[in-house]
């Protein structure tokens, strides 16, 4: 609240507002979204209806006062061309520079400003890598903070009331992408995000359990666990007809691999 | 609720409760809570009198209809000497026999019990497996569900405004006592856990970045960033002094391996 007391500078607050079901929302981050004067909506993406829906009822349902002014910004296209880091480089650039326009044009002094983050700001997101940008370029002053929020990854765990690790083990989260290319070195258990590859039919270790879920908390939710070798195939088949009946997906999957049991190490009852 | 409706069997409600700070309840989490007849309560560790302080609030603050029953249990001591993991299994054996008992002489048919999780159920707990003992125990029928909570890692994120992953990079997420064996393999980017023996001090990577956080969501929380070599020792301290002071601790940390920034990867704005 300093920044709003001292009214002299603006305010970002990135919140984090789960996986699909609004009853993610934490009281930190309904809080956080009452705080808001302004909130800068992204306009894209094949499942934009859905989300367009969610933030709308997220926004109807939890804030008690006035409804902050919604400031809606086309996000630009990503070049598909070329150096790939420097293609998310330029991009990232690019959402910065409207963001610092949005700032000075749509937000005053002693404002603050919403960013509503998919899941967690924390996971595969790059939302706080444009602030880190944001302030160094350093046209428009602010402060801000980061609300955690229900990552895709612990409604994939949940809704299958099972542990991400095993018992003092370690994990790996990567993506569909990076497992496309190899199993990582040393892990016996994988989450994978951000999979357009369907990585998981590329993995040796048939006897590995696949643990996969789609459109996690929302009505849409589609759960498969099973053999790897044995539920791959109609994973794939699931998710291709899936896709073509609501014209997006959004799917997660962590893979224990078959060999021993890791060793035990100290958890809490 | 078909449960409760059939009337047959009875319920377990894993609820995750966050990290720390009552704040981080989700909608979801309060529902659940406000769903239970009955919560098992363990009396154990160090950190009793804090825990048992935040569950009270959390209960005070969240519950809307009657308090549900508090059954209290002592936490079974685990085996120091001889095989971990051997020590590990009867011990949740020992855990599981107890819940079974409590089951059937604290809570009727049909009735609803809670389970209150710190963080995530997911992450470093060993509750999804006493549950997957009592199935495989069979004496007592019940159904069960899982609701995520705020993971400690995540408010070391929040706190440090930090994403955990480097652009489509892959994270792991392992415990002291592992790191305390050597970096994992292949990983550039780690997140510890359960470390009483900071095992940070090991990591040959000077150069690395150390993300530490402390007491996280709570008003005891400590935060410090920086190159790995010149930080360790300070953390060290701090560490031993905070503990000395509050009479435990619990702490996570985020390494930055220092070698060339990973690949990108697409992440959404
Ligand atoms: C750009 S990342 C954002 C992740 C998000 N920040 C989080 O905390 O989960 C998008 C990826 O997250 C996963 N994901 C997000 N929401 C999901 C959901 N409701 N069901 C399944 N997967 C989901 C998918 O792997 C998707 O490709
Ligand atoms: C038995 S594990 C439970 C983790 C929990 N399920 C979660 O989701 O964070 C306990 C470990 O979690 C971490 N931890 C939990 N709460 C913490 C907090 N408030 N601050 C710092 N570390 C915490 C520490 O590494 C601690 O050793």
């Amino acid at each position: 609240m300093g920044a709003r007391e001292k009214a002299v500078s603006r305010r970002i607050r990135v919140i984090g507002i789960g996986s699909g079901n609004p009853d993610h929302m934490t009281i930190q981050a309904i809080d956080a979204l009452n705080s808001c004067d302004v909130l800068f909506v992204p306009t894209k993406g094949e499942e934009k209806a859905f989300l367009a829906e969610l933030r709308h009822e997220i926004c109807t349902r939890f804030i008690t006062g006035p409804m902050p002014r919604l400031v809606h910004y086309a996000v630009p296209k990503r070049r598909a061309d070329g150096d790939y880091g420097a293609a998310v480089d330029d991009w990232h650039d690019a959402i910065a520079a409207i963001y610092e326009d949005l700032l000075l044009s749509e937000v005053a002094e002693g404002e603050t400003v919403g960013l509503l983050v998919w899941g967690d700001p924390m996971l595969y997101d790059s939302t706080l890598r444009l602030i880190d940008r944001l302030t160094a370029r350093a046209r428009v002053s602010f402060d801000h903070d980061v609300i955690p929020g229900i990552t895709s990854l612990q409604v994939l765990c949940a809704e299958h009331r099972m542990p991400l690790n095993r018992i003092g083990a370690p994990v790996t989260i990567t993506t569909g992408r990076r497992l496309a290319d190899g199993w990582p070195e040393g892990a016996s258990d994988v989450a994978v995000m951000l999979d357009g590859v369907q990585a998981f039919n590329s993995v040796a270790d048939r006897d590995a359990t696949l643990t996969w879920g789609a459109y996690l908390g929302t009505p849409m939710q589609i759960l498969r666990q099973g053999r790897l070798g044995d539920i791959a195939g109609e994973i794939t088949a699931t998710r291709a007809a899936a896709r073509a009946e609501h014209g997006w997906i959004m799917d997660i999957y962590l893979i224990r691999a078959s060999a021993t049991e890791a060793d035990s190490d100290g958890e809490a009852a």
